[in-house]
């Protein structure tokens, strides 16, 4: 297939099913703005690690948080080779045979080092960002962060330069003697989905479930299925 | 708090908010067997990555499979160190103050080495684990590996040996002076919801939606409370 986009990098190529692989800054940029979580990949002790965590995009960059202390900032902040992955399963693709079941997703992958951020604004602007990364509306709302509680938290950019996202879309694709099988073959959209809001039980009376609660829906973008196609047989 | 499990190594005791972590196996294995997906920390060429793929728990093993020629199989298979990791975000928790915001999630971190399996009845049963992993009962509805498409296929397994779980439930945990804070805190609930099947065009005519696709829904367990309290302030 055609894929005018470049990857960065011969590491950011996508070399498992090219016709996957999309550089383009947009399409990035969409993913990780909807996606919640990513998973950080880093090295310590000589043992590779993925763990879960918030994150948010400022501009062509990614701001992770958390405490000081944590093996995950430690490494991180040591400015060693990090991996940032966020990934949107879309749907399950049940094919006629096992060989075609698949996954339809959304992923980004970037590699790079990261730098802390110190000053004081940048600091508070990434904050920010994570919390308006998560629910949008929500900073104005709530108490901005104590000077303690500035100092309890490391906050680090990775820059969005070496990155790549990766994505499969639409039906199965099965063996073409597959297609006479009478087994029903299709997709089960997926998506991650609110429920109710639950009151704190502390919460003080009187107080509204507020606009930015209310109107609350994780996915923002639905996949444009113009800007990737799958045309060979796909397999997760 | 009280936490009867112990970690298995130094590597996998929790370390921020080790109240959070839990080493029993029966929490573990229902967090893997809820998952759909999960991420594959590995090193190659000096680089953490940290990809998507999905799996299966086969006992007290995580079976991975893909391309015989992907990178991240070529790295597993190596013997090198590997890091297998699931995350559940089960909801977002809003708290009074930018701080004590946070996630409420379940999470499984594998630390361990990958050994191929060879055996064809073994590769096999791992296939079909697979495919039962994320949709029970498809299995024997569909064509099961051709010789060449298990050629085609590397399929991994990882002990589940030196592994943890974390997780943090409940509403947000806020400052003591922060209570009388006029602003909604609670919880949204997060969940991997699916939507109404989209058959495949090319799917012969007469074919009804099978009840193992009607049925299915993707979350099995509810977070039960009981099995972890979070008793300090709670910060993703």
């Amino acid at each position: 297939m055609t894929n005018p986009s470049r990857a960065p990098s011969t590491r950011t190529t996508v070399r498992t099913r090219p016709e996957r692989g999309v550089y383009d800054f947009r399409i990035i940029e969409a993913i990780l703005d909807e996606g919640l979580i990513c998973h950080v990949g880093f090295v310590a002790d000589g043992q590779p690690f993925a763990i879960p965590t918030i994150y948010a995009r400022r501009g062509r960059k990614v701001v992770i948080h958390g405490a000081v202390g944590s093996r995950m900032l430690r490494a991180a902040r040591s400015g060693a080779p990090l991996c940032i992955t966020v990934t949107l399963p879309d749907g399950l693709v049940l094919a006629r045979s096992a060989f075609h079941h698949s996954v339809n997703y959304r992923s980004v992958v970037i590699l790079g080092t990261a730098s802390e951020v110190r000053n004081r604004a940048q600091k508070l602007a990434a904050l920010k960002a994570l919390v308006e990364h998560v629910m949008p509306g929500r900073w104005r709302e709530i108490r901005q962060p104590s000077e303690g509680e500035l100092k309890a938290t490391t906050v680090l950019a990775v820059p969005i330069s070496e990155a790549s996202a990766k994505m499969r879309f639409g039906p199965p694709v099965d063996r073409a003697d597959d297609y006479r099988r009478k087994v029903w073959a299709g997709e089960i959209p997926l998506r991650l989905a609110t429920s109710t809001p639950k009151a704190d039980p502390k919460l003080l009376p009187g107080i509204a479930l507020p606009n930015h609660v209310k109107a609350y829906i994780r996915a923002r973008s639905e996949p444009d299925s113009a800007t990737s196609r799958v045309d060979d047989p796909a397999r997760q």
